[in-house]
């Protein structure tokens, strides 16, 4: 099986080096960079690195976009009638919505399933790229009306090989929703504390929980500016429920409530402990960075 | 030297085991509990365990107070004239400004020196308590106005032994502004996400940021019911000002204007990293939790 990785930086390079060794697959990398074609040569990232993509779609049985999403879209518009029939079309974007909108254009031969690694690091290239990196993390798919079960199964299996922790279906809206609460406002509060004028007055007094609260803020910032404008509806709700409940807190302290602050701690506390339960599901496993 | 820890919890439990094997000391724990007694004795926390503060403290040349801040501030009023003439008293609580005021109440002939150890866990009790809970921390003092350079010293000589990173001289008042930043709203925050309603369907979706930055939400409400109160009047203010930050990106992202997001990002980002290199001070140590 031919599968053609369009893109080598953190993820598409990850992704590449995660899929090496994987029996009867041989990859083809596409690259824009001189640079990085050297390096992913250097490193044998990939069977084969070529800087055409007509050539490698053109021998293609699984294609994976590793872009930023708006090159992504770019992408499938541009390419729309050059993929081969039967080809299998996917990606690694933290949006979803928009991904499978636009996929909409690809010919009916054409399956397209929209896919998330939940994995990422705070640095981006091929420099960095690590095979490790999607140890334990979930693998989500939003497989479009007309995805074959075949194709899902396929990349079930990629993702087992690749060291996921599981494989989680669901739909572009439920995905966006989520990801607006689970990663997309995580990231908007590291750098709403980073603003904060303070920042450079705290040395000798950070501990744990700022180093892990702000170690998302040193983001990549054309990525994130794409991710978080193409799921705005959703983010702008999540971020709006968090002021909400900030004040909430800070309303209780002002008006020196120490029962009702203990009250809402409590309940709080208790919520996170049984989240922890759940996300445990009876091993001690850490969850990767993302 | 004879070395007083009252209280065997966490972190007095951590701090006797931490201090073990250094020379010249002899270490006495005062516990409420002939449970936390019988544990203590079982690991070999200290040299002596005990139920009765008032012999150790006729006996003590360092008496540290390991206890959550009401009850610091209760044993001081307390014990006021218990301490022996030339006792170096100190404690372990989060918030400074409050103890320090009650502590001048002791008599001239003992000095009080404010103290946090930048250190802890999600989790209470002797149980849990660790030797190597303080490597790499930050040590936090805060000296009153009589405080002696010898007592200084010393706390600093006890803190390189135990492991920590380094010792911050620093206010009372100081040391509140600064921790309401870098710790308190920290688990303000964690707690505020936990309230969201979306916590329970999230499974699937959630990273290494959803992790980290919720980690701290599973708090020991007493403490923290405590910590907060004590520090209010700083606390509310970061609070707010988080508030203020947070809305500002809300804003900029319900009005569509990408290019202004990216500014905000790449200002952000670039504080993160300024501030990433200046705490790393040449090295990659990772900071404990707190």
């Amino acid at each position: 099986m031919n599968v053609t990785v369009i893109g080598l930086g953190l993820i598409g390079g990850s992704l590449a080096m995660a899929l090496r060794g994987c029996p009867d697959i041989r990859i083809t990398g596409v690259v824009r960079s001189e640079h990085t074609a050297q390096l992913a040569e250097e490193r044998g990232v990939c069977d084969t690195v070529t800087r055409d993509p007509m050539a490698a779609l053109a021998d293609s049985d699984l294609v994976w976009l590793c872009m930023p999403p708006v090159a992504v879209l770019d992408f499938i518009k541009d390419h729309r009638e050059d993929f081969r029939p039967g080809t299998l079309v996917t990606d690694v974007c933290g949006v979803k919505t928009a991904i499978m909108e636009t996929a909409k254009v690809l010919p009916e031969t054409v399956d397209f399933i929209g896919c998330h690694p939940m994995a990422g690091k705070e640095t981006s290239k091929l420099e960095n790229a690590d095979a490790g990196l999607f140890q334990n993390a979930h693998f989500i798919l939003t497989p479009g009306p007309d995805s074959t079960q075949e194709h899902i199964d396929l990349l079930e299996d990629l993702a087992r090989y690749m060291g996921f922790r599981d494989t989680v279906l669901t739909t572009p809206e439920e995905h966006d929703a989520m990801i607006a609460y689970t990663s997309q406002v995580m990231h908007i509060m590291a750098a709403a504390v980073c603003d904060d004028p303070d920042l450079f007055l705290c040395s000798g007094f950070e501990g744990g929980s700022f180093r892990d609260c702000t170690r998302v803020a040193a983001m990549d910032v054309p990525l994130w500016t794409e991710l978080f404008s193409l799921n705005a509806p959703a983010l702008t709700k999540t971020i709006s429920r968090l002021e909400d409940n900030l004040r909430s807190y800070r309303q209780v302290l002002e008006a020196g409530d120490t029962r009702k602050l203990a009250e809402k701690l409590t309940w709080s506390s208790d919520r996170k402990r049984r989240i922890n339960l759940e996300h445990q599901r009876g091993d001690d496993a850490k969850l990767p960075p993302d």
